[in-house]
């Protein structure tokens, strides 16, 4: 009996607190928050709406997000210091974890779910890794049309094993394809506005997105159409003009896809900008409490949760997308930072930094359903992530 | 060293052929395969492209189909036969079965994951079961306007723990609300229309629509519009004036929703019918090969792959949604019945009934990348439907 007995503790050992019974689960309802002081993750069971267990070392994890593995059950989580970490959801633990460049921001998977991209700021460029191994594969320099090294960022996976980023320095979008990932093919497109900060698909992986940070306005390219053209869309969106000091740049990740429309946060102003999905032209504005970093689209895209920028951030708004108007508010408490829902919609996750705690809501009643712990949370991301294009 | 040995037999028996080493693996990447004729389902693995093992013992599996818990852990399969089958893919078993009526068609899980639905022939109605153990929850008798009772179908979820459903003989659509499943509240939309025959949600979950088999047209229901209403569109569409026999009539399960419209399935002649999105007019036709079955859009809504009723049906056409013309041709063999994408849409997989095969393809350069033995191949299902609305 020593024996079974110093096996079993071996076996729970291997598969703590997630293991049920049997030692066996799923892995659809897995998730990990970020928290960003402590360099650490939690990973999480939205079912259960519970913490399963903290995963420590990962290195600095400000404007850390994360990217799933087909079988959901590894997270790729890219740190700001270039950390690229392969965490393990089923036992809690790093299974791999490579510092990858200096300082780096994003990352994505491909669509087979074999290729890790990273984009980098130093030493610029993107490199791409063995999603089994974190072997490096590919490094892709990204070299502007003015022959100097660029930050590379806006990194999104599309079909067909390709990856879409932008070059801040050199104000460039470039479309890489890795079929063959020794070589990989790029399309170059050069001059397409100055210093881009940040670059999303549309849930369709059709439109690439890119907001300027050196001008005004909004860079579109329609991956449908080759030879693929960068066009100037929002004239007057951006920075470059604005009479509000900027408290952060918004996000165009997780950005509000609704039907017809997507509801972009705007820059310094207290406002989300709708733009029509076919024309690309602006449609409407909707005034909000603060200047908005999230504006993020209940899957079924009904309603867009919004949170603001530094002083208005204990706050989150729920727009209506059908009448365009504010229908709820709720105040979390300090610092929410992120909002991540449920894939069907049913709940949505806030981080409430300052507080430490994650709040759990219904989507449709608004109602408080659970509260998590969590050390200074920030970003929330879901293994359902891993269904999707442009994850 | 005895004991050690006799426990690990213990543990390879309680997780078969599904374990890695440590025992454990993801689900996100697990899938199942009807086998109709035998009453089994294979379980796969859509990264290996694999099966990884059979399950007997589900009944009559014509028409079967199946959605999946959030965990995506458990397939819940619907038999023709009333029976009700949860089975645990990580374990290759079943883990409860019931029979719920004496014929049936269809299913639906709740968006929180905690219902199961059932819509029925025999007796007719809509019977709830607790998503963890099938205990019965709550019955809705498809009583019409007429006052008898009527067959169900076309049973999908939306947001908010709602069924919306069709009753076939009486020309009804309800809309059941089941926040308070022991007393669920049902809107009723009465005289919609001659037997409608099968309905299905907008990928967003806002546009229920119902094919009339009874008369030519379909019924649209804008479920974002209280109080509802059920409005003719697609007049013309249907098998009332058709010159051609019908051979099969097409599902509106795991249609061409791409970006802006629908394809649907013409009902007789050889064509796909192009629906507008915003206006839900006709919008054009695309001439295909035969009748067809379904017209399923690959996950980027860029391409949407056609099969067909008897005795054309061992081929695929590929439809480009941009052109709206057929790009691609294959003829994977004798009797193709379903195709699914894998979920962020780089293969597909197409079960060939007579051939005891499915085949597996890349989506992109549209060559075959793998054969999977199966017997009498029908539905295939992957557990990334757990993270859809309308699954």
């Amino acid at each position: 009996m020593m024996m079974v007995a110093r096996l079993f503790i071996a076996l729970l050992l291997v598969a703590p607190a997630v293991a049920r019974a049997d030692g066996l689960r799923g892995t659809g309802n897995l998730g990990l928050v970020v928290e960003r002081a402590t360099g650490s993750v939690l990973i999480v069971d939205t079912s259960a709406r519970k913490a399963l267990g903290r995963v420590e070392g990962l290195g600095d994890l400000s404007h850390a997000s994360a990217v799933f593995s087909p079988d959901q059950r590894y997270a790729y989580v890219f740190g700001r210091d270039g950390g690229l970490t392969k965490v393990d959801l089923l036992t809690v633990s790093i299974a791999k974890r490579i510092v990858q460049a200096g300082n780096s921001i994003g990352g994505a998977i491909s669509d087979d779910g074999e290729l890790i991209a990273v984009s980098n700021y130093e030493p610029g460029g993107v490199r791409v890794f063995d999603a089994q191994t974190l072997d490096a594969i590919a490094s892709i320099p990204a070299v502007g049309a003015d022959g100097k090294a660029s930050k590379a960022l806006g990194l999104v996976d599309l079909p067909g094993r390709r990856f879409v980023f932008a070059l801040y320095d050199a104000g460039e979008i470039w479309v890489a394809d890795l079929s063959a990932p020794e070589a990989p093919a790029i399309a170059k497109l050069t001059g397409v506005g100055k210093l881009p900060y940040d670059g999303n698909v549309t849930p369709d992986g059709r439109h690439y997105l890119a907001g300027l940070f050196g001008e005004d306005g909004v860079v579109h390219v329609d991956t449908w159409r080759e030879p693929f053209k960068a066009e100037r869309i929002l004239n007057g969106y951006g920075r470059g003009e604005q009479p509000l000091p900027v408290y952060k740049m918004p996000h165009l990740e997780g950005w509000g896809a609704t039907g017809d429309k997507l509801l972009l946060p705007a820059v310094g102003h207290h406002e989300l900008i709708a733009v029509d999905l076919r024309s690309f032209a602006e449609v409407g504005r909707v005034a909000t409490h603060g200047q908005p970093v999230f504006a993020v689209a209940r899957p079924d895209g009904r309603h867009v949760w919004v949170n603001f920028a530094h002083p208005l951030n204990d706050t989150v708004e729920i727009v209506d997308t059908e009448t365009m108007k504010v229908i709820h508010t709720l105040t979390p408490g300090p610092a929410v930072l992120h909002m991540e829902f449920t894939p069907r919609g049913n709940e949505v996750w806030v981080s409430v930094r300052d507080a430490d705690r994650i709040d759990i809501y219904d989507a449709a009643t608004f109602a408080k359903k659970a509260e998590i712990p969590a050390q200074k949370p920030s970003g929330i991301f879901f293994t359902a992530r891993a269904t999707r294009i442009g994850q």
